[in-house]
């Protein structure tokens, strides 16, 4: 256990880079920008990781918005949003910026939506999204959007995969690695093809 | 922007330790401890912070659950879960582990709050909480719940920090200089002193 | 700013025909009667118009409630409670009656909605609808309803007006000038073309 | 009105057979076999009830749930929680097994469906049930299902049924009669052809 | 397991008194009144019991609602819903009439809490309460209330009870057996002994 | 009935300075100033009337929102929406200007109470409050709040108000005339007296 003490609380554990963390948050403080990218993430698949590979040009820091968090184990939502917590902070790891990653449950309601995803995000300059409802509502609410050329290509491979998956079909070349791992371990494709055969109304 | 190929897809901002950390994962997966420490953090303080020291040396990854996600802009829950996530993540970045750092809105049935818990988290092996209820309701779900010798300490810190912004005290030293940054950027003193002077009943 | 005191606090800004109202109120008290109509109004147009102006000749006093008040932002809602309640009020202003513009809330329960709806209206003698759900509920409530001939006529044109706006059609001869003011003045005709163009599961 | 003393507080009324009843509980306690089964019971019928008559062989108490207690007045969901109590506790009263029959509302959230199941519920040991997600759920949660051979046959049977009284069809002889004495004495069919012929969107 | 067929398709475990029954059934139809009686029954204590004692001599069916359904785990509501069924179903045995045990979820909205705790429970002709705010909403809403002459001494009982489990007291005299039973099996007393200690706020 | 042509189809009950009324609203349009005035109105008393007043020579359009519109039947918040929509629609017939009453129902998040206050009104200019925290959420949202100097009557009178009517004191002197009309038709004091005698946790 580590020991307290007012020289070094936190010693033994403490990253060696500490001193130059530091030193990056004080400069970077002036000029942080800081993204905000949503998305259901059912799976976290390549073509999310392409567009954070290209946000990360843009800003200093990401918060990854898991929306619909409270849905799961339907077919158009097979993971809750702890999985998918995991999925997507264990792909974004390798990009070199500091991400946060958190879950954002529905309200139902568009004219308050703006104002609950600040309310659950860090505060952020830019929102990135290619779905027209989100740009409205941004937009509506005076916050920048910046759209990718690659149009709705994120929620058509998301239907896409989820498909190959409940009829068996190869899926994991589609995705990072550590999404493969998470869906193993959880028995995702089980679930997603159980539920799949399902009278739609829930439980 | 980064360019996008087979071989090397996100160049020029990857992190360099990269192969080291995928070693790593490789490795932890097998034998991956993952624990999970609730609070609301209004603030985060140091006496979380001594707690989560505490835990770094019993676990290889942490979810940091953000209770009561919803609330905000009162004496007893002066900031909103997106300012708590940044407070928390900037706090614990000097240990070196993963963690993640999710809010948790409250569904205000104590009998599904387990299942609700579980669901917008990371799987975990044990939590950690000083709270009667939490810990009532995490054992009869049979999830494992350690505690720490300072009983109640992190509550009774927490009120008398509050207490000491809305009477213009000294609280800067109680907590880490993350969360300093954080509640002068976003005017939170000014914030508490105001709501705190309202009549109890929302707006 | 309005003097205060005993003989006539409010003078200045206040209605000459003060008196007269006062002696219709008094008198109507004895016999007033009261309609509910209710409606999404998405927009309200001539066909609303039309039952208002027939609904008129049978009542002292008009409730009309705008429902589905939580609701904007997608092709089959539009637009926000407060906007549809400008519309409404600045419509039937031409109406020699007392008017109440209420947005209700959907409480999604059927079995509660007769109370919900009578919990948010100023009392009322008789509801008008052609919606056989809504006549269903008021009926097993106790509730008087009345139809109108034109069986549907208003929900087929709400339909047939969204879509022109959408594809860019003729809509404003379809309904009161003020509902083109209004929809005009918030970019009503931009939102809905955005948002009918949306992956049909909210943000 | 019964006198209450210390001796025998409840006389009149009180069951003949009380002594043996507290005999066979106190018995049972020891081996009680509690079983779960879920529907909407839109209505109750006798696909239900033969399952009923099935499950009554293995288990000595046996829960019977009603699902989407909240919904009523739609063409999928015509019958309240309430007037559905009252057909299946008519129905199964011809069983000799204890019967314990409790409305569920949704929480629209598969992830805490299994514990919010189990708060509404005496604590039962096997759940009975051929719907996909319902028993992923359960699994999930560790609860053992059990299913019958006539997979699906009591989802289909309720929508053949509920298609039968719309179109004016002959229903009631697949049904026990105490469900056709509900239907009658609510006007259930009336109402299930008048809610059938509305805009599908509400009040 | 049962056979299933055209003459006699549930023999076995069929209740040899059924044709007695089915006579009752048939002759109650035309004067059966039911009454309903509301209470959190945290837990079902003797002054419950007495009154639905009191109860029985007046009506031929009994509903008993149990309030607050979806709180549990606290100081004032430590028992879920579905261990105050058992409790209730098992206490109610004794009195020879039909009974019918509805757990009814908080709306939080007083004005629809007739019309929610109608939708729930079989119909009734009259309503059993002496809690002030009770007797006011049924009475708006035309619903005939009967008091009964020990005011509020079932609420009073109510604190007293579980004071005595919270200080270790005797409290086992003070309710029917079958709630004995059941708080024990749940380590009811563990339970709210735990969770009386904790912060107020929730988990 | 009115006849509906094309050349005048609301002729009748039509007002006649309705081309006055059209000429004031186009010319009105360059230069509305709309003000926002928020209260629960439990009820609609004269330091609210003084508000109100002093209000109408900054403002051409005053919206009245009724906030903690879902709350009734309580000791602090006696009457209904509804009811409350008619006492102030009522009391505020007399200035001479446009008016929206529009009940507000709480959303218990005051992060997104601003966004939902202005999804359910007309836009506004400028909001009037004299309660801290509705000023806090408007100032950090960017809306303009001006207070009157009157700090916390409005509130301090609805509590002595209240407590008038409970015990049988003088209260109508207090409130415009309307308001007494309202509160006696609804049987407001027996309603108000009975619950504030009710233990304290809803029915």
């Amino acid at each position: 256990m580590a020991r307290v003490d007012g020289l070094n609380p936190y010693h033994g554990r403490i990253r060696p880079r500490r001193r130059l963390a530091e030193f990056i948050t004080a400069r970077a403080h002036v000029v942080t920008m800081r993204g905000f990218y949503i998305g259901r993430f059912q799976p976290y698949h390549d073509g999310h990781h392409r567009m954070v590979a290209d946000i990360v040009d843009e800003v200093d820091e990401l918060v990854l918005g898991i929306g619909s968090a409270g849905h799961s184990h339907t077919t158009r939502n097979p993971f809750t949003a702890g999985e998918r917590v995991m999925m997507v902070t264990k792909s974004v790891a390798e990009f070199d910026l500091t991400t946060y990653v958190v879950p954002i449950e529905d309200l139902d309601r568009n004219s308050v939506w703006v104002s609950h995803v600040r309310s659950m995000s860090p505060s952020f300059d830019v929102a990135y999204s290619n779905n027209p409802l989100v740009i409205q509502l941004f937009e509506e609410a005076g916050v920048e959007v910046r759209q990718s050329p690659m149009f709705n290509r994120d929620v058509l491979e998301g239907t896409e995969l989820r498909e190959r998956m409940i009829e068996g079909g190869e899926w994991q070349h589609l995705v990072p690695d550590a999404v493969v791992t998470v869906i193993d371990e959880i028995g995702g494709i089980e679930r997603i093809q159980r539920v799949s055969d399902t009278d739609s109304n829930g439980p």
